[in-house]
C-alpha cells in the first residue's frame, strides 16, 4: 500500500479509504489510486486483519452430502444469509461419518471460523465445547446436538408423520407399511416414533412386520416392499417412506416389481416425508410432507449471526412446521 | 502450547507432534498431552501458520446456483478431492451476475485461497490476472475463460446436441424444436449451434420460429411451446430442451397444456440435454444427453491441484463427453 501510495502521490490513507470504499476520497483522486493499483498489481490481503481483529468473516457449514438437493437448498440458503453480513461460507459434507464430522468442524474452526452450521452426526459433539468458550457460534440444523447446549432448528417430525399417517386411517387403511432410515439418525428415530404414536393413539396393534429401519439401499428395500407387499398373509395397501432417499428408491423399485409380475396387483398408497423436485409429475404425483430446506437454513444463519453479535443469550431450539401437499399417491383407498 | 507442555511435563516439541498427528510419542505420553489439552482447552490455530507459509490449503469454488444438483454434485466432487489432499472449500453462488462473482472471486482470494474453480459469468475474466500473477491457481468449469489464459473442464456440447438431434432424424422428425437457455451464456450458444450445425448437416433448413432462447421462466416457455406446437401451421412434432431446468419446466407446461383442453393432441417427442433425478421414472422416460457433473469437478480438482504443485505448464483446455440414454420420450415417432 505504501507503494500505491508513492506511485499515486497520495497519503496512505488515502490509498485504505480507496482499498475500503470509504467515502470522502474525490473521484478522480479515487481514480488516480486504482490506476496504480492496477499498474502495481496491489492484491488485497485479510489475512493480517483477520489476525489483528481476531474474526474472519467466514462461517463453515457440515452437512451429510452437499449433492443431497435437500442440503445443498439449506446450504444456498445460509450462503444467501452471510452474504448479507459480508460473510463467505466453508462447506463441508461428512455422510454419516462422526470422525469426519469431527475432523471438518475442527478444521473449520482452526480457521477461525466465527460461526458453525452443523447437521450433527453421532452421538457426542461434546468436542466443540472448547471452541464454543473461545467464541465460535454453533447452530445445529436438523437433528440436535447431544451433550452440549447450543442453538438448534429442527422440523416437527412426529407431527409431519402424524399428518401422513392420519391421512392414510382416514382413507381406510389399516395396513400401513413404514420405510425409515438407520434408527440411530435422530430424524428417523422422531419419524418412527411419529408412525408409532400415532397408530397406537387411534387404536391399531403395531405389527413391527410392517416396519423397516435401515440405511437406504436398493436391496434393503426391495426385501422390505416383498416382505410387506408380498409374502404378508395380510399385504400392506399403503406405505409412508421416512425421506425423499428412500421414496424414490421405493418408487423405483414398485416399478421393477409391477413389470416383474411378481404378483403386485395394486400400486400401495403412498405418502413420503420430504418433498422432491418432480413428484408432481410423476404418476400418480406423489403425496408429501414437506419439509423447508431454504427455510430451515435461513433460521439457522439468522440464529447464528445473532449468536455471533454477542450477548449472553440461553440456547434456543427452534422447530419449524412441516405441511401436507395431497398430489394423488396417497389418496390411493386400500 | 507451552502451558500444555509444562502441565504434561513434556517438551514442546512433543506437544507440536500429538497435536500435528506426528509420529514418535509413545502412546501412553500422547495420552497425557491430549489430558492436557483437554484440561487446558488448547485451540488449533491454523493463522499464524498460514501467514507463514503463504498459503492457507484451501480453495474457492463460485458456481451459478449451489442449490441446483447440477452445481451441488459437482461441488461435491471437489470436495472430495480436496479433502485427500487436506484442503478445505469455499462456496459461493452468483446467478449468471458477472459482478456478484467477481466480488466472490476477490474476496476468496482476499482470503489466501490457494485455488479457485469457476464457472465464468460475463465476458470478461482479466480482473483475475493479478491474482493468477500472484499464485493463484484457477481452473474454469463449464464455460471457458474470456480474455485470459487458464485451465478448462468442458462438456462436449457441439457432439451431445448432435446425438440427440440425429436420435430423432433418425425417428422421421423434421420439425424439431429447440428450447434453449439465455443466447450469451455460453453453453446454451454451443448447444443451439449444434441443433443448427445438425439439421444444416442432414440437408435441412432451420426455420427461426422452432428457436426459442431465453433465461428459463414458466410464461416465456410456455409462450414458446403454443407457438412450436399450437398456433404453428405445421407443429414441431420434436423438442430438444437445452438443459434440465428447462426440461422440468416444459414437462410441467406440457402436462398442463393437455390438461387445459387446449388441443396439443400428442405429447411431442423429448430429448433433454442433461441428465435429472427421477428422469426414469417419469411417463414416459425421459431421454438424455447425460454430462457426468462429479466427473467435471473430479477433473478440474485434479487440474487444480496439478497446477498448484508448480512448474510451468501451459494451459489445458479439458472436453468430456456427453452419452445418449434412450429412456422413451426420444423414442416416440412423429
Amino acid at each position: 500500500m505504501n507503494d500505491v501510495a508513492a506511485a499515486a502521490g497520495v497519503a496512505l490513507k488515502t490509498v485504505s479509504r480507496v482499498v475500503n470504499d470509504e467515502p470522502g476520497v474525490n473521484p478522480a483522486t479515487a481514480e488516480k489510486v486504482r490506476g496504480a493499483i492496477e499498474a502495481l498489481g496491489f492484491r488485497r490481503n485479510d489475512g493480517a486483519r483477520t489476525l489483528r481483529r481476531g474474526h474472519t468473516s467466514s462461517i463453515g457449514v457440515i452437512v451429510r452430502d452437499l449433492a443431497d438437493p435437500f442440503y445443498s437448498t439449506l446450504t444456498r440458503a445460509v450462503e444467501e444469509v452471510a452474504l448479507t453480513h459480508g460473510f463467505l461460507v466453508f462447506t463441508g459434507s461428512c455422510d454419516e461419518s462422526a470422525s469426519r464430522q469431527r475432523e471438518l468442524a475442527l478444521a473449520f474452526c482452526a480457521r477461525r471460523v466465527d460461526g458453525i452450521i452443523i447437521v450433527p452426526v453421532g452421538d457426542d459433539q461434546r468436542y466443540l465445547e472448547p471452541e464454543i468458550h473461545a467464541g465460535v457460534a454453533a447452530v445445529f440444523v436438523d437433528r440436535p446436538a447431544t451433550n452440549i447446549d447450543a442453538d438448534s432448528v429442527l422440523v416437527d417430525n412426529v407431527g409431519g408423520v402424524r399428518k401422513g399417517i392420519e391421512h392414510l386411517l382416514a382413507r381406510g387403511h389399516r395396513r400401513i407399511g413404514y420405510i425409515g432410515d438407520a434408527p440411530e439418525i435422530f430424524t428417523a428415530g422422531e419419524r418412527v416414533r411419529g408412525y408409532r404414536e400415532t397408530l397406537t393413539a387411534a387404536g391399531h396393534l403395531i405389527d413391527p412386520s410392517l416396519i423397516a429401519m435401515a440405511s437406504p439401499s436398493r436391496q434393503g428395500i426391495r426385501a422390505a416392499l416383498e416382505r410387506m407387499l408380498l409374502s404378508s398373509p395380510s399385504p400392506a395397501t399403503a406405505l409412508f417412506t421416512g425421506n425423499s432417499r428412500i421414496t424414490v428408491t421405493v418408487l423405483r423399485e414398485l416399478a421393477e416389481l409391477e413389470a416383474s409380475g411378481q404378483g403386485l396387483e395394486r400400486r400401495p398408497a403412498l405418502v413420503s416425508f420430504d418433498d422432491f423436485d418432480l413428484a408432481d409429475l410423476l404418476t400418480p404425483g406423489v403425496t408429501v410432507i414437506a419439509q423447508d430446506p431454504a427455510r430451515i437454513g435461513r433460521t439457522a444463519a439468522e440464529l447464528l449471526f445473532r449468536r455471533m453479535e454477542g450477548g449472553n443469550l440461553s440456547p434456543v431450539r427452534r422447530e419449524l412446521p412441516t405441511r401436507l401437499i395431497p398430489r394423488g399417491s396417497g389418496e390411493a383407498l386400500p
